[in-house]
C-alpha cells in the first residue's frame, strides 16, 4: 500500500484551492439533481401486528434455522466470539443478537464523489438513484442484442454522467465480456473514475479485486481520505435462502475493514429462493439482512451498510422471473418497513422488467417499480435506469427513457407547496369564472419551474408528430443517445492522478494471467 | 313514460326464478373479477394543516369569487332558495352552505346490473374500473388511426365484456362518428345494454338525451326498479373554471331527480383552466365539486353522486396536456384526501398517456397512473384502459394491455396475508439454508393463487422468444383483441327486453332529423 499512499495525491491531499480544482470545477457543464430528499410520506403496507410477527419470525429463522458462513472460518470464529452457535459452517444466532450487533452501522452516511458537488447522502428520507448493474448482453436499436463490450461500459458511464436525475455512477453497467474476468474490474473502476465524477461502486467479484477497488481509490481521493470518508458503496449478494459465502465476505471483510459501505442484500426470486408468500419471503429477507449486517459489524463496527431486498416473483410456467408485479411490491414496502424499524439505508427497487425489448411492456414493468421504490423509502436504487430483459441486457435507448421518468420521481418527492404563492388564491381572483389562466400573472410567473418537463417524450400535435415521422419512444431515445455521446465530455482531471490510475490498472494487469471464467 | 313502464319487463320485473334469468345465468362464461376491496392504506400526500389551508381556501373561493350557473334559471332559483347570493348567473355560496348541502349524498351506493353479479359498490374503500371514455378516434395495428364508428363501439363493448379485472362496460368507448350526433347515444346504450351484463353510463350530452337514458335503462330493469335503486352512473363535466353550463346540469337533473348517480367532475388541464400550481388548483377542484355536489342535492337530496377530479399538466411549449406528471399525480393524491373529507365517492386517475402509440412512453405515463389511482383511494377510475393520445383515440391493443395491468391492482389492494400459511415459517424450516423452495409442500400448495399472472406480457427465454418471431407488446396485443373479438358471446338477455329496447331505439330515431353538429 505505500505506492499507493505515495501517489495519493487526490484532490483533497492538494488542499482547498488549486488550479487542478478550478479547472474541474470551470469544465463542469453537466446538470446533475441533487440526490432526492423527501418531502412526502413513506407508503406502508404492514400495520405494527404484521411487522411484530415477521420480526418475530425472523428472530425464530436465525435461532432455530441457522445461516451458513461457507468458506470462511475467520467469519465462524468471529460468530463463535459474538456468541453464536456454530457447528460447521452452520451459525444458529441467539435471538435478538443480530439486531443488537447490527445497531452499531451508522443511520445514513455520505458516500463522496471525486466532484464534492455529486456526494451522496445515503439514507434518511434520501433517495440515490443509480443505473442498471451487471448484464453480459447490451442491446440498442442499431445493434440488436449482442455482448457487451468495455466500450460499451465506457458509453454507458458516459450516458450516466450526462443523465441529470442519476445521482450515482453505478458498478457494473454491463459487463466487458471483451476483458478478461480477473481484469475488468480494474478497466470499470478507471472508466467511472475518469469519465465521469459521480460517486461509484467497487468490484465483489473477489477479496483481491475488491482490495484493487480501494487502492484505486486511494489513488483517485487520498489514502487518508479513503481511510476517513466512504467513498464507494459496493453491492454484496447473500445467496438466498440463508447462505454467506466466501467470496462475497471476503469484498466486504475488505470494505467494512477499510471504512467503505456495502449493499448486503439478498437476491430473490420469490418461490425459488424465498417461500412462495410475501410474508415468508419478507421473514427470510430481514432474517438475512439481520445476519449479514450484524455480521458486517462484527468486522467493523461502525462499517456503513445499506440493507437491500432484491425481490422478484416467477413466473411458475417458465421458472422466469417477473417484474413490476404485485407481490413484488408488498415485499419491497414491507422490507422498506422491516429495514427502517433497524435504523438502516435501504436499498431495493429500480427499473425492472422482463421483457426483451424497452417497449411497452418495459415500460409498465418498470414505471410500476420505479414508483414502488419511491412510495416504498428506498435510499439507494441501483438499476434505476437501463435494466432490460431480467438484467441480462443493458439497453442503450431504455437508460436514457428510465433517466427521463427518475425526474418524475425528484417532482413528486418535493412535496406539495402550500406557500402563498403555492395556494394560488389570487389567480382564482384574477381569472374568475370561465376565464383563462395561460395568460394571468400567477401562471406567467410560475410556469417555468411548475411542472417537470420530459427530455424526451413527445407531446406534440398528431399531425405535427406524423411529419416528423411518426417516431415511437425508442426511436427518439436512438436518438437522443447519439447526441448524448456526441456532446459527451470528460470531467477534468488532475493528470497526475489520472496516471497513477492507468499506471496501476497497467501494472495489476501485468501481474496475472488471463483469466476468462 | 307510461309505454316505458308498461315495457318495464326486466329481470326484476319477472320476480325471482324466471327461466330468462336461469338462461342469462347459464350463459355466463367470461369470468370477471368483483370490484377491489382495498386492504391497503390510502397514500396521503397534504397533511392535516395542508387540507385546511386547501379547505378554507375554497370556502373563500365560493364566498368571494363564486361559480357560475349558465342558461340555467332553475337552478339560480334553487341556489337562491338555499341561500346564496344571486346575481345574474353569478352565484356566490356563503362560507359553510356548500359543505353543509353535501352532506345529504350518499358516502356509497350499489350500481346495479342487469347482471346481479356484476353489481359494483361504489365509494368506501372500493374501486371500480371502467374503459376509455370520449375519444372520437380508434387506433389498432392493421387499420392504424381512423374515426371511430358504432362497429368500433360495439368492438370495445365486447372487449370490456371479456376483460376478467374491467368491472364496468362504461360509456362514450369511443365516439360512432358514422351515426348522427343526436342519435348516437342510442345505438351506445343499446350496445352496452345488450352485449355485456356489467354496469354501464348514461348519456349527458344533452337533457333528453339523458331521459332517453333512464327510458332505456327502465326497459332493461323495471321502471320501479330504476326508481328505486341506481342503474347507470353518468359523467358530469364542470367547465373550469367555475362554470357549470345548462346542458351538463340539465342531464345533472334528470338523472338525480331519477335517483341515478352522477360523476361531478372539473375537467382541468393545469395552468390553462386552473392555477399553475398544486395548491391552487386542488382549491379551485374542491370549490368546483363543492358547489356542484351540493346542486345535485338541491335538485334531489340523497341523490348518489361521485366527486371528481380529472387533471393533468400542460406542456407549456406546445400547449399540450401531459399525463403520468408528478404534479398531476399530487393532485390526485390530495382531491382524493379532500373528497374522502366530504365523506363522498372519489372518481380519478385513469390509464392516462399523451403518446400517439401504445408505446414505452404510452405505458410509463399509464402505469404512473393506475399506481396513483390505487393508492390515491379512487372509488370509480374511469379510462382504466384503452386511453390513447390524450384521450383522442381508443386504442384496441392498449385496451387489452391496460385491462392486463389492472389486475396489478386487484393483487396488490389485496394486502399481505398474515395467516400462518402466508408466513411459511414452516416452508423455510423444510427448505434450510442453501435449499430451493420450488419442490417444497408449501410451495406447491400456493403456487396456483400466489403471484399474478399476466395474459399477455412475455416471460419466455430470449431463445424462444425470438424463435416464436421477436413480437413486441402491441403485437401480443394485436393478437389478444383478435381471440378475443373470436370467441365473443353475447350475455344472454330476454328476447322480450331487446326487442322492447330495439323498439324504442327506432322509434326515438325516427321521430328526429338526423344532426351532425
Amino acid at each position: 500500500m505505500s505506492d499507493v499512499a505515495e501517489a495519493g495525491t487526490g484532490r483533497r491531499a492538494r488542499g482547498g484551492g488549486g488550479a487542478a480544482r478550478r479547472a474541474e470545477r470551470s469544465a463542469l457543464s453537466i446538470e446533475t439533481a441533487r440526490f432526492i430528499e423527501r418531502r412526502i410520506p413513506n407508503f406502508e403496507v404492514l400495520n405494527e401486528e404484521a411487522l411484530e410477527i415477521i420480526e418475530h419470525n425472523a428472530e425464530t429463522v436465525l435461532e432455530e434455522i441457522g445461516v451458513k458462513f461457507v468458506e470462511n472460518p475467520a467469519a465462524l470464529e468471529r460468530w463463535k466470539a459474538a456468541g453464536a452457535d456454530v457447528k460447521g459452517d452452520h451459525v444458529r444466532i441467539p435471538r435478538g443478537l443480530a439486531r443488537q450487533l447490527c445497531s452499531t452501522a451508522p443511520s445514513r452516511f455520505t458516500q463522496h464523489a471525486r466532484n464534492p458537488a455529486r456526494n451522496v447522502e445515503i439514507g434518511g428520507r434520501n433517495l440515490v438513484l443509480a443505473p442498471v448493474y451487471g448484464p453480459p448482453f447490451v442491446r440498442d436499436l442499431e445493434g440488436g442484442r449482442r455482448y457487451a463490450t468495455l466500450a460499451d461500459f465506457r458509453n454507458l458511464v458516459k450516458l450516466g454522467y450526462m443523465s441529470k436525475w442519476l445521482h450515482h455512477s453505478g458498478g457494473t453497467v454491463c459487463e466487458p465480456t471483451d476483458v478478461p474476468v480477473n481484469k475488468r474490474h480494474l478497466d470499470m473502476l478507471l472508466a467511472h473514475m475518469t469519465l465521469s465524477d459521480k460517486p461509484f461502486m467497487g468490484s465483489v467479484t473477489a477479496p483481491e479485486r475488491a482490495q484493487d477497488s480501494v487502492d484505486m481509490a486511494s489513488l483517485l481521493f487520498g489514502a487518508d481520505f479513503v481511510q476517513q470518508n466512504t467513498v464507494m458503496t459496493s453491492l454484496i449478494n447473500i445467496n438466498s435462502p440463508l447462505v454467506f459465502d466466501g467470496i462475497m465476505m471476503g469484498a466486504l471483510e475488505v470494505y467494512a475493514s477499510n471504512n467503505q459501505a456495502t449493499i448486503i442484500s439478498p437476491f430473490i426470486v420469490g418461490g425459488a429462493m424465498a417461500p412462495v408468500t410475501v410474508a415468508g419471503t419478507l421473514t427470510q429477507v430481514l432474517a438475512e439482512i439481520l445476519a449479514g449486517v450484524a455480521y458486517s459489524q462484527l468486522v467493523r463496527p461502525g462499517a456503513p451498510v445499506i440493507a437491500g431486498a432484491f425481490v422478484t416473483s416467477i413466473d411458475m410456467n417458465s421458472g422466469a422471473p417477473t417484474f413490476g408485479t404485485p407481490e413484488a411490491s408488498h415485499i419491497t414496502y414491507g422490507a422498506g418497513q422491516l429495514v427502517r424499524r433497524l435504523g438502516l439505508p435501504y436499498r431495493s427497487a429500480g427499473a425492472f422488467c422482463g421483457s426483451k425489448l424497452p417497449d411497452a411492456q418495459a415500460a409498465y414493468e418498470s414505471a410500476n417499480s420505479l414508483n414502488m421504490g419511491l412510495l416504498a423509502g428506498v435510499n439507494f436504487m441501483l438499476h434505476a435506469c437501463g435494466w432490460l430483459e431480467g438484467g441480462l441486457v443493458s439497453s442503450y435507448e431504455k437508460f436514457v427513457m428510465d433517466a427521463d421518468q427518475l425526474g418524475i420521481l425528484h417532482h413528486f418527492a418535493a412535496g406539495v407547496d402550500l406557500s402563498e404563492n403555492g395556494q394560488g388564491l389570487d389567480a382564482i381572483r384574477e381569472v374568475g369564472p370561465g376565464g383563462h389562466y395561460l395568460g394571468c400573472a400567477h401562471t406567467q410567473a410560475n410556469f417555468k419551474t411548475a411542472f417537470w418537463r420530459t427530455e424526451l417524450l413527445d407531446y406534440k400535435p398528431f399531425e405535427t408528430w406524423e411529419e416528423e415521422g411518426g417516431r415511437d419512444t425508442v426511436t427518439l431515445a436512438a436518438e437522443r443517445v447519439k447526441r448524448l455521446l456526441n456532446a459527451y465530455q470528460p470531467p477534468a482531471l488532475d493528470e497526475g492522478i489520472r496516471e497513477s490510475l492507468e499506471a496501476f490498472v497497467a501494472r495489476r494487469k501485468e501481474s496475472m494471467p488471463d483469466a476468462f471464467v
